[in-house]
């Protein structure tokens, strides 16, 4: 039965990696830079969105969101959408992560001639997202440091495919027993000189740091 | 594509049921109380579990725990084995969730007969596990307050299936943004008058509960 079923997910990863070529070119060809952004569930995804959307307001970047969420709620798409900058939600219907058949269709949704950057914020979950390429430019992962500083260790997949590593919700650090040394030997292990981050969305201690690498992949239109 | 996968889905958890069957059998003519644990990575299972084995160890309660990781690393098992109970380690190769065959392996490694209790620590997710039977008798899911008051309302298919909910973590309420009556209401809503306690594994308030509850399932040998 194993054979079988590691066979069949083969298949699906070729077909899904052409069409995350397409997708690509088509970003690409929009002038957009995008951002595939996976974490476990409750890492903070939509409110690092939102202190990125917030963040950059004022600077007149175009930034479109596509949500992906495993149940028909648009909780976080709301949220996007009170902030100013168009979404799309994706319902996968319970499967485990985005694909780039569902971005395929997202992009249909979005006003991608307009935007500057593209963020798709990924099914909450660390392992399944990691085997499946959309089309963006880059990988980026929110750890959070409620979650612990064993994850680099326990899920190290992830952690091998990424551009940047977002560790959020550092102002929960005094009450925490995370020893931060630990976690990123971790992190240098599986991704070698991997762009780290570690942020606050709360207090948005950090977020001008990701800013600034953010901004130099961003041509405004 | 998708109506290929769908098909495809539903054969695997056919064959896994029956194993699941088989497995529940077995646990019960050892007479052993037997649980799923499930939550997001790092909501706190391996602690709980170190919390439940700390608090009963005393009483002559025999637990045995099955430790599911999607990668090689025994950094849980080595803390269930240092608190003087067997433990087995299942590592899934990369899948997202732990199935009925590996259950049904795991069991032959453990003194099934002299258990009182047998914890299954499922990998953490909360997608996949919801979908696949063990053979457990009962499906506990911790959900940590870090992750957010929103989370019944974004994962509802693995709340619909509970039998007890661990709400983990409540030490770092002071802290933090969390609604507690909006997420029980979420929670009410998929699974009404679900058996829920509020816990800290690391200050053990609350936990004094969670095993009146548990000390009623389990009979000594």
């Amino acid at each position: 039965m194993t054979g079988k079923r590691i066979k069949i997910v083969e298949n699906i990863l070729n077909a899904n990696d052409q069409i995350a070529l397409k997708n690509k070119n088509r970003i690409e060809a929009a002038g957009a830079y995008s951002i595939n952004l996976m974490a476990s569930p409750g890492a903070g995804k939509t409110s690092f969105i939102l202190s990125t959307i917030n963040a950059i307001l004022d600077e007149n970047v175009q930034i479109g969101v596509i949500e992906g969420d495993t149940a028909p709620v648009t909780i976080d798409s709301d949220k996007i959408s009170a902030a100013g900058m168009p979404a799309v939600q994706v319902n996968t219907g319970g499967q485990c992560h985005l694909d780039a058949v569902m971005i395929e269709y997202a992009l249909d949704q979005l006003p991608l001639e307009t935007l500057d950057l593209l963020i798709v914020e990924n099914v909450g979950n660390l392992i399944c997202p990691a085997a499946f390429k959309l089309g963006t430019h880059s990988n980026v992962l929110i750890s959070s440091v409620p979650e612990g500083d064993d994850k680099p260790y326990k899920y190290p997949n992830i952690y091998r495919g990424l551009d940047v590593l977002i560790i959020n919700k550092i102002d929960l650090l005094p009450y925490l027993e995370f020893n931060m040394d630990y976690f990123r030997k971790g992190v240098e292990m599986l991704n070698p000189d991997l762009q780290t981050f570690a942020v606050s969305c709360k207090t948005n201690e950090g977020i001008e740091n990701w800013l600034a690498w953010l901004k130099m992949r961003i041509s405004r239109k």
